[in-house]
């Protein structure tokens, strides 16, 4: 029986993730929860390795089937050894990036089967699933100015153009998985300020106890 | 088009496998044929630091799970990076433990499902199968002396038995495997001279030209 929460975040780099985590850890530490926060990947010792492994050669040869496989393996590790053993004794677990992370960025980024990634994070993660995702965007508004503003500057090279391409793939994969699961994802624009953000969020994380 | 072959060898440590590769290294070198040399996990840059994590942790809270998305992500790494461009290339390619290994070890040894290793490695393989396996046994009659000799030397504890067991089940497995794929997979038992163990290698070897 797992008496615990887990909320997880997702969402590219840079929409926020971090700060809304501390502000959501404070809320919940405030309300007399007991917190632990997590991140993928990572969170163990092996998985810190792994997160070494895979930082390393981002910009190298890895395959996109070794970095999925590395992935999961942190995820195993970070599951079984910190996860549930947490959610078990009732804590409230926060997330940075899980499962879904996977589908978004190998999957519909990458362009690695959908299927074979569902099957390995059901299997990396024990069946486990997140009780609440919050998926943070940054709204189209911030991201047309911030395409507007790179096209003024000139030209970009192909890997800027691969790397925004991919971004934008990994997004629709994202707004996929929420329309998928609407009751599991929600979808929280972060543009604005980022109490009123957090206050959007705090909204959700009260019908768990519902 | 993969113009080379790819020969496998598999067994348990201390069945004889690097000497035997050697030996048919030098017979295909002989031939004029070019011969790679591969081991698992390893075998790239990637898949060394794959292998540094696995070694290190052997004894350690390692998950199993964990353990057999490293031994495939160092696989699919090997594959991509090095075994398909030798095999388009025509080498012949012989590799110390491949795809059986996870099924015997992981499989057949810590009791994960066959059934999701066996997909796992399709794709961390992108289907390349080897050619020829060659499965080295010590034979029940070293295996037996063995045995007597631990047992009359007193008291084991029981990591020394799970150990025991544990390579038991392995060994089951590749048994077990040679049985369900006998024209890939051939039983070659080491026990004896290891010009002897050779000779038998090469005429398995040589139904590849057949």
């Amino acid at each position: 029986m797992l008496k615990g929460k887990l909320i997880t975040f997702e969402g590219i780099d840079g929409s926020g993730k971090s700060t809304q985590i501390t502000l959501l850890s404070d809320y919940l530490l405030s309300l007399g929860y007991r917190v632990v926060l997590l991140r993928e990947p990572g969170g163990t010792e092996i998985g810190e390795r792994i997160r070494q492994i895979l930082l390393d050669m981002r910009h190298d040869n890895m395959t996109a089937e070794t970095e999925l496989f590395l992935f999961e393996a942190a995820r195993a590790q970070l599951t079984r050894e910190v996860l549930i053993p947490a959610l078990e004794s009732g804590a409230w677990v926060i997330s940075d990036r899980f499962s879904d992370s996977s589908v978004a960025y190998q999957g519909y980024g990458r362009g690695l089967s959908l299927e074979m990634i569902r099957s390995m994070n059901t299997w990396a993660t024990a069946g486990v699933r997140p009780d609440l995702t919050i998926l943070l965007e940054l709204g189209d508004r911030a991201r047309d100015q911030r395409l507007r503003k790179r096209h003024v500057e000139g030209e970009h090279d192909r890997l800027d153009i691969e790397s925004e391409r991919f971004k934008q793939r990994v997004c629709e994969g994202f707004r996929e998985i929420a329309s998928e699961e609407p009751t599991r994802v929600v979808v929280v624009e972060s543009q604005g300020e980022k109490e009123d953000t957090a206050a959007l969020i705090r909204e959700e994380v009260k019908r768990l106890w519902q």
